[in-house]
């Protein structure tokens, strides 16, 4: 189904996908009198001398900034800070709906890292966690990393470690019904933007896997001139350091992984695959491979990014947990250890894993409940 | 009443004054598909490709920042972004309640003119207007007008003109009720900060009034040194370049507005006043003198900025309405003659002005809409 001219009615129509709601009522002098001048006063110079305590005066326990300088939005691209809104918005309804965290829309029209870097440090204050979206890769990765270091509030990259987090549920289960060990098979990750590089990360730093990442020039080797940080990274895990072309790499490869573009993967691929192989054709919006076409080509199982086929690897399973649990438990760094719990608790959900349900669905019972609960 | 504890502790048991409501209820794969990706994809290209039309689509078209960086917070001083903050939450709480605004408390850790102008330049897309709070004067004045040059959304420091148009919607009671022409009256004017200065340099563009202008050091007059961009202009009104100390000022003045310190004006001095004399003692919490004593030595109205006293010059009684007409209307701009008007309708609103009653209460009935509907 195509949601465009409904999501463009429906956005006309309400103008706005949050709200601010005042948590009492404020109908009385007196009322206005402790919620504002005079007695705020006492409550601004009581946080003023106990910062650490803000937040048990403030909003600051419960809400994140959900930022974006716009500059690769869904698969839009860099469209700029306007076009990121209704995104980060949406993002806000989803923190609320899913963990009851107060999210607020920063869409930033600055696009360098020390720009970035220095307009989310400046109003760090005002938030108890800084969750990144839709920042194009490589710049992501520096952005996030600084943010990580310098500021004393949880910071993360959603498009990075949302995704990565559930992914390796998803492959955690899948691994199970195939009767695989991860840390003996192949996977072939394609597309080395911001959730190719940090799900090969987490999936190697969990099992060591021998991981070939394939980017548009072809398999990622040591020997391959201009690699960024990030992909030297990557290199790294080829442990043969095969080099080739997408076909060479998914050749006797146990399991895909893409994040890359429409149509990449084709059936004569797959058949090359190992038996019984795992693929996640996670592209949006049209997958790397169709499922049904895969699974004639014989993959055991198919995830997408697309809630109308079965395994969904869809990030709002992973980030409303994490932030609650980091605002909850006090924890101020989400760390690969928190990763990695985090994915065993997501795939746990799932009672009796099936090639059809591999992770939970979105709108499952107790995800962020179990997800919050390891981020500690 | 002291508020402190009550403040304190009800602050404490709501951990955070507002909190993020969506718009809809998000209980259905079709809604998540229509409100996030990948429906809302066709918004974002939408509103990147016709940028002005995001608040259409987004709460920009209901929302504001409230942007301290907490140099100047109530009249505690420069305690920084934390201590801010619950001021912050609380004007939020205002703008909700008075004027159905979405208001989002962005407390900043950034204190140079060019450091703030360039935040909020940054983040400027999230919003349909700025409210500037709790800015130390003279940093204020700069911060304001740059923002209002370089930004195509109402920014407004409200310390400033919200205090200035409330003044001036009193002043014009108080005027009537005395039989006093304001053009010819004489109006001392004390401190020489934020309010003082927007508060006088309105009057006397609405008046022309000769207005002697006091500071710490006394008279603010041309031939001082070191006076500041603003003081120069304050020594303009000074229309016979009067000299010498709060004393000197005082006597046979018509009026005196006050936004400085507690007990600075002494009944020996309001004695000294001409007949019948206005007095604004707005310092906060604690005013230049009480009205019992002001009214002892002579007053004919006494007006204060608190609400246990009858007359309180309050800015709630202006800024929900000039945004709420700024938003409403498509200004982009907030000029003199928009505070003007909105000082003129407040005015209006009370039907037949007394001495305890020259301005409308916070909670009387109409205030936002009558102040909205002249912001166009």
């Amino acid at each position: 189904m195509d949601y465009s001219k409904l999501a463009l009615d429906k956005h006309k129509e309400l103008k706005g996908k949050i709200t601010i709601q005042p948590r009492d009522v404020v109908d009385t002098k007196e009322k206005l009198s402790t919620y504002y001048s005079p007695g705020v006063g006492a409550v601004s110079s009581y946080v003023a001398e106990h910062p650490k305590e803000t937040r048990d005066y403030t909003w600051t326990n419960n809400n994140v900034a959900v930022v974006s300088d716009g500059s690769a939005v869904l698969g839009l691209g860099n469209i700029g800070p306007h076009g990121a809104l209704p995104v980060m918005e949406g993002k806000a309804m989803l923190f609320k709906t899913f963990a009851d965290i107060d999210a607020v829309p920063i869409v930033l029209n600055v696009h360098t890292a020390d720009e970035i870097v220095a307009v989310v440090k400046a109003l760090a204050p005002s938030f108890g966690g800084i969750n990144l979206e839709d920042i194009a890769a490589p710049l992501c990765f520096e952005v996030e990393e600084r943010l990580k270091n310098e500021l004393d509030i949880p910071v993360m990259h959603d498009d990075q470690h949302g995704t990565a987090i559930v992914t390796l549920a998803g492959l955690i289960n899948a691994a199970k019904i195939t009767g695989r060990n991860l840390k003996e098979s192949k996977i072939v990750m394609v597309g080395a933007g911001a959730a190719g590089v940090a799900i090969a990360k987490l999936i190697h730093l969990y099992a060591g896997t021998n991981i070939v990442a394939v980017d548009s020039k072809g398999i990622i080797t040591r020997d391959r001139d201009g690699l960024n940080k990030e992909k030297q990274i990557l290199a790294e895990f080829n442990n043969q350091q095969q080099a080739g072309s997408l076909a060479d790499a998914v050749r006797n490869a146990d399991i895909f992984i893409g994040v890359s573009q429409a149509g990449l993967l084709t059936a004569e691929m797959v058949k090359t695959m190992a038996k019984d192989p795992i693929i996640f054709a996670m592209a949006n919006p049209i997958p790397e491979i169709m499922p049904e076409e895969a699974k004639a080509a014989g993959a055991a199982i198919v995830a997408t990014g697309r809630s109308d086929f079965a395994n969904q690897v869809n990030n709002s399973l992973a980030f409303p947990g994490v932030f609650r649990g980091a605002l909850d438990h006090n924890v101020t760094k989400i760390t690969d250890e928190h990763k990695i719990a985090a994915a065993e608790a997501i795939a746990a959900l799932v009672a009796e894993p099936s090639t059809d349900k591999i992770i939970p669905g979105p709108f499952d019972e107790g995800i962020v409940a179990a997800v919050a609960n390891v981020i500690r």
